[in-house]
């Protein structure tokens, strides 16, 4: 077999078959297939696609290119969710306590990557003490006890999309539904959880800009997540507007916090009350009706809230910054920015956002950077808010000072003010299984 | 500027600004634009294609990208042949002397390369004494005394084509109009000729299998060559039938021979006329008829034969070879090859006579490999000519008795023979201007 042929034959729209597609993984992770060949075809699949077939086939080569989890002193069925990505994307810190708390293990091995806030275990990181180093057999023991534990990646899963997506982010080869389904769910699988639900995420800000796209990419990736024998379903949420008000890392636990209270800003509770019924009900929990209801009863009465301090004390944080939140350390200096005119905010650019919380100190540019936890941004006034010149419509908080010059321009560009009221649309635009 | 955007641009199907197309062609010379992303714009180009003002950019740039000759010593108008390459293909040790002894210079600079024959110059260098490293004033006399000299190539020209084809060919973006009309045009535009006849091969056994195919290539080629400020013309030629009856070096000299006597093979008589014909043409030495006169004058009167003498006489070679081609030595061993069954020869694979050829030693496959001058085919039988069974069809000759087999097999089975005569289709398909 000759990687020629493969490029040639994708190059021609013809059909690659399951050895092709290994054969193409395993010698680029060996290095046998050079990165001038590799990025040729990703060009062809960008232009010719791949159907699910071979879709799927790439994504089993992916997951199968480097280590897979197995955890197998863990009882019963594991969930997972995974999102596409987003601007102050906290939703995993609040629906993984309340799944474990309804009895549905959670065992979430999350990498750091780049951003503009740090990832999950960067977030968790942020509560003194929490440890996201723990061997296997000592995470397997906290899951077994408290239903969840959040750790950082120790091994190193589907290796192959390591190294095929920073080729496909140097040659214009990223939006290809294949290729970006492939990516996600190649990893996501390597993870072996019994259930996955996705958040795909549409607008500013996410890889799909609009709605038939999302679907597009959702249904090729439950249909890959089905052949692989996981029950596997997605949600379409809306990414055009941040979800809450807080994006950075303590201050977006804080916001956590605060929806376990039963006290969070509606939009985000709401999605995460949607993700954690879906998570229920593919675990089989009951009827989608029945796990909505379990849902908002262990908001209701606080046993999310405890299962996350328990979480938090197994991993060897702090469990009283849970049920006291002010006692985080907060930033040194802050900044209100205010509307420069009256009027509805008509947009925003969610990606803008994150670049101004990015250069608040809040993620990461290189993996040497470190975080600065308590930077970020809290949000006065959202789209659809009426707002009149000179209100804050944002804090910023930072250590450095002279960040707040650059973050605030660049929150301003990303903050458009019209005299018509926007038309929103709703947060969970479909349902994809 | 960065090589990303233009990828992506491409891939967008944009047109792509002389500057980006610059950009690309120096930085990828340089080093500094890795193959990875040269082979993802290739591949873009191939699905989307170049404009006439894109590929004539890109042939600039080519063209640019190393030395250029100049011949400041030369006087008059220069003409040059370039063909796009075919089995067997002898015309420019024809058409070269016949346009010297017509009065227009021919001064060439040619490669070796690989394939089925060598490259003109090595069949040159089949002449006893013949020397093709000449440095440049001496080559200058040699064209101003006899209108003619024919040298190995020295100086590095359009060193991007060297690299770009080398990726191309490992990366299935060979076949792209564009970057193959860049490729040839952008060398022939560094040895700065006044004039150029293209002749764009059609057939098996050549780039483009289609006659439309071939004339789009031909226009844009010609389209750029008279963008660059040269006279440019192309002929579609066939090459379903390898030209002559000679395959290999001495023997493709020796025929050649015989056509400056006038009495070579017909169809290889015919193809050269009216290159040569067009290349007095271009060098406005008269009407097209006028032409044509004087290159049939030329052959009749042996002028053509006598300057390919003094070419062979001034290059350090024995001229009494050419008066007298039976001086040359043959091959030690020789086998004829006969017909399996009797009919018409309905059809034969060009490329595969090539690989007979150099299996008999009569071209290289790696730069290292050296070539045998008196191994090759000569074809007693043709497209069209009816074979008894048992009639020989082929004489192979060889230093390597032990080819014959691998190559008489490879001969026979490119030969197809059936009992209805096929209809031939001219030689000369198209002229394109």
């Amino acid at each position: 077999m000759r990687m020629y042929d493969i490029i040639k034959a994708k190059r021609d729209n013809k059909i690659l078959t399951e050895e092709q597609i290994k054969f193409f993984i395993s010698g680029y992770v060996s290095g046998e297939i050079p990165d001038y060949q590799a990025s040729a075809l990703c060009m062809a699949i960008y232009f010719n696609g791949m159907n699910i077939e071979e879709t799927t086939a790439l994504t089993l080569a992916i997951r199968d290119s480097g280590d897979k989890l197995h955890f197998d002193n863990i009882e019963g069925l594991r969930v997972d969710k995974h999102s596409t990505g987003g601007v102050g994307d906290k939703t995993s810190l609040i629906v993984a306590p309340v799944v474990a708390s309804c009895g549905v293990k959670l065992a979430k091995m999350s990498g750091r990557g780049l951003g503009h806030t740090g990832g999950t275990v960067d977030k968790l990181e942020s509560i003194p003490g929490f440890r996201v180093d723990i061997p296997t057999d000592e995470f397997e023991k906290i899951v077994n006890k408290t239903g969840i534990a959040i750790v950082g990646q120790s091994a190193e899963l589907a290796p192959a999309d390591k190294k095929l997506y920073a080729l496909r982010d140097v040659t214009a080869t990223v939006d290809s539904m294949p290729l970006i389904a492939s990516s996600i769910m190649g990893k996501k699988l390597a993870a072996d959880d019994d259930c996955i639900v996705l958040d795909v995420k549409t607008g500013s800000g996410s890889f799909m800009k609009t709605i038939e796209d999302s679907k597009t990419l959702a249904q090729i990736m439950v249909d890959i997540g089905k052949k692989a024998g996981k029950k596997t379903l997605a949600l379409i949420t809306d990414m055009d507007i941040p979800l809450g008000r807080a994006i950075g890392n303590s201050l977006e636990v804080k916001e956590a916090i605060e929806v376990l209270n039963g006290r969070g800003p509606e939009d985000l509770t709401k999605v995460c009350v949607e993700l954690a019924t879906n998570m229920l009900f593919l675990a089989e929990k009951g009827s989608e009706d029945e796990c909505r209801q379990m849902v908002i009863k262990s908001i209701a009465d606080k046993s999310a809230l405890n299962t996350f301090v328990n979480m938090v004390n197994g991993q060897g944080g702090d469990g009283e910054y849970i049920l006291h939140p002010e006692m985080f350390k907060e930033a040194s200096f802050s900044m209100n920015i205010t509307a420069p005119k009256s009027g509805y905010i008509s947009r925003v650019d969610t990606e803008g956002y994150g670049t101004a919380s990015l250069l608040l100190g809040a993620g990461r540019n290189t993996k040497e950077d470190s975080i600065d936890y308590a930077a970020g941004i809290i949000l006065h006034a959202k789209t659809g808010d009426y707002v009149n010149e000179g209100d804050v419509i944002a804090t910023l908080y930072t250590e450095r000072k002279d960040a707040f010059s650059s973050a605030g321009k660049k929150l301003l560009e990303s903050t458009h003010i019209a005299d018509e009221k926007p038309q929103l649309r709703p947060l969970i635009l479909a349902k994809v299984q």
